[in-house]
């Protein structure tokens, strides 16, 4: 047995499958912190492995071997050892456009024209609600549903982003957090200028955090000027950290674009030279053939939100078409004013719907391409994929474990098919982020939640009184 | 308080809500079975009332008072109460349109064109597998898929029904079973005769069940000739029992039928004179405005699976204009081949989202519409809403019951919209059927789930056997 341990081990370390930096020799095996043992891992990575019977080894933050679970037990130890006996484990899901706070109106307005939603009720009690208390609370709510739908990174843009940063570091989530950045008032800026410095002074407050990078954001072309977008991209730039905003969301957009600069919003954003793989762009659903040709050319990354574009009618992103061109895209929830929820596995099974039926092919949009929008194609979407999207070694450890005992997981033929057809948000059992846990056995272990539901019942109760007194 | 309570029960009386002829009178006050108390109660009564702090009373197998918790629990006693704190209740889903054995092919053959599909995967192992004993498995899988995820009754179309009927005898579910009649020697008939013969056998056998009803299937209007159609539809009329077809599923059948007969589908049927109130015609997704007319006039139930239809891209079926006909829809999964799933929520999500997007229209199907078609719409398009669909005085108790202490069941500010666009199966609790508790705690009581499990997988096994000898 040693021998063949041995052996396992010479062979992991030259095809650098595993490394020993990371973990000290003892005479029971290399020291690790963390192993999810007997596991069917989807791993994600540019092979695509899937290997049943396997373990994962964790120590500190980061993946340090993956293989066969007998071999990794005879040869690494660790204080706790999970059994994923009957449990899939796969790259914990990542959510590339949202807007987390706004779980505090969830179901305030549906049903509604866009325009009557956003100027009638959504902007109204944002102006009167929007505090740091409240951004505070949406943000835990949202992180709670996030972490307990499988969710270990989300890209968020809303207001006062350092609230939202403190929940995230509480939650042991990880995150991108930037603040909208927009022509007129918002309830944490009172002017653009405002915006940028306040997102330039957390920039160098959270830079080098474990889990929170901040990044900047300008909010659409139509709500942002051209000098806005110019110099929160320059901010972005300057500091190397991500820059999101929403395009061609609507065809009123597009069309006011197209009136105003004669080019559609792809163009135009093109033209004022902002386009480059550090920019996420939001929706991106009504793109000419040459706008999708920009876009993958200048490395740009899509969040693709396909539950909100349906539910506002905002129209189709051409995902294929933009997959087909070499452009990144990933999976985004968008916010849950607009969706209502923040369930990754949702919105990767209405992803994969949405476009065969789009374009009239059942082939369209495969099972493993939708589980790849949301692991490691949302990872290069947000610029981390030399960290996150895939269980690898060297990678950090953010990662899912399911439990496949329950009846809508058999039979099991296909891993792909089952993920995204079939699994549940609900059926994610535990979460581990940056190397700890953050959630097991479905309670999310750094927030109360009981205290949290308390809190968010007392705001409905006052912003149902403002409604009423309106 | 007994003064108050009386005054009460006098009103209720005289308003009808509930009757006094089920329950006998003690000391203590009226008997009954069983109580839900405390609830948020969802009636999708006539008047869609909603009654927080509600109860409901169940004697034997129906409902026989429905108010305030407190007034009824001073009013009536039972064995057993259920506290329904935290809790929504309302009618449990209705599936109108499934094949629910073919649980055992999920994820077997999935993002291929609709005819490889088919013919090249499913048809083959049906043939090989579609056994009297996997069919009884299948459906097993299926039901308590079903009861874990809040559907209460379900629309089958199958082989081997009497298989499936014992089944759903045993775990308790209600069900709607047809044998699938069709031109060509099937797993469980050699010939339409055969098939129409064990259907008259069955219906005779089962008449009079408190869960099964026996009704009567012609596969579609491509596969099974007109005599075929109309004789079954005889056969239904004769009984007085429900009638299941495929129509204008895809364009190629609308192409075909078209071709052959100068006539679309529907005008087909309506020129063999079948269509009538006990037909319920799956997809409906081709239909022009005459056809729509049609089926609206002639008291036609359509169920639409709107999740199946976007996977196997056939199209979407033009419901909010059925409906604005004075159509009955329904909501179904169809089989787990094609969706690969049997979740009514998500069916309900997703129908809401599909109809705005497809309509250009974020105000199409409203939440509370989308409800009424997972329950006494459904139950309308089954011929069985005088006895199910909604939580009404005298009829049959099919309730389910939601734990509201979830995330993203937070803030309520509407039901319809935290049913239709945040709740997930897994939240139901708990399941009622017939008066009966199936399911509580989430756990199946008339079915032993690791067992079954266990015989999936053996079957998988054999399956996978199968197609590596092939």
């Amino acid at each position: 047995m040693f021998k063949k341990s041995f052996i396992y081990l010479i062979t992991l370390l030259m095809s650098g499958i595993i490394s020993l930096n990371t973990g000290c020799e003892s005479k029971d095996g290399y020291n690790s912190d963390l192993i999810i043992s007997n596991a069917l891992i989807v791993t994600m990575d540019a092979d695509f492995r899937v290997i049943e019977n396997g373990a994962i080894v964790i120590a500190g933050d980061s993946i340090v071997a993956i293989g066969n679970s007998d071999e990794l037990l005879g040869m690494f130890k660790a204080p706790k050892i999970i059994d994923g006996k009957g449990r899939l484990v796969m790259p914990g899901l990542i959510n590339t456009h949202t807007h987390s706070p706004m779980t505090i109106f969830r179901g305030f307005a549906d049903d509604l024209p866009l325009h009557e939603w956003l100027y009638d009720h959504i902007f109204p009690v944002e102006a009167e609600f929007i505090t740091k208390e409240n951004v505070s609370l949406g943000a835990k709510l949202a992180i709670v549903e996030m972490l307990q739908s499988g969710t270990t990174t989300f890209n968020d843009m809303y207001y006062f982003g350092d609230e939202i940063a403190h929940v995230v570091e509480k939650a042991g989530i990880r995150a991108v957090i930037t603040e909208g950045l927009i022509d007129f008032a918002v309830p944490n800026s009172e002017s653009p200028e405002h915006g940028i410095n306040y997102t330039e002074r957390m920039i160098k407050k959270w830079a080098g955090h474990s889990l929170v990078t901040i990044g900047v954001a300008a909010h659409a072309p139509y709500s942002s000027s051209g000098e806005l977008i110019v110099a929160s991209k320059a901010l972005a730039d300057r500091y190397n950290v991500p820059f999101n905003i929403h395009v061609a969301e609507t065809k009123k957009e597009f069309d006011q674009i197209m009136s105003k600069h004669g080019l559609t919003p792809v163009q135009y954003l093109n033209k004022l030279g902002v386009l480059s793989s550090n920019m996420i762009m939001a929706h991106g659903i009504h793109l000419t053939e040459e706008d999708i040709k920009i876009v993958a050319e200048k490395g740009v990354g899509i969040a693709h939100n396909p539950e909100c574009n349906m539910k506002l009618a905002s129209g189709v992103a051409p995902v294929p078409d933009i997959l087909a061109a070499g452009g990144k895209v990933g999976l985004g929830t968008d916010g849950v004013a607009s969706n209502n929820n923040l369930d990754m596995f949702d919105e990767m099974n209405t992803a994969a719907l949405l476009h065969k039926l789009h374009k009239n092919d059942p082939t369209v949009l495969d099972a493993r391409t939708v589980v790849e929008m949301a692991t490691i194609g949302g990872a290069r979407v947000l610029g981390m994929d030399d960290k996150i999207g895939s269980i690898e070694k060297g990678k950090k450890a953010d990662i899912i474990i399911i439990d496949l005992g329950k009846p809508h997981l058999h039979p099991l033929f296909n891993v792909y098919s089952l993920v995204v057809y079939s699994m549940k948000s609900s059926d994610v059992e535990s979460v581990i982020v940056n190397g700890q846990i953050v959630m097991q056995n479905r309670n999310v272990l750094n927030i109360d939640e009981k205290a949290l539901y308390s809190q968010v019942d007392s705001l409905v109760a006052e912003i149902l009184k403002y409604v009423e007194n309106r």
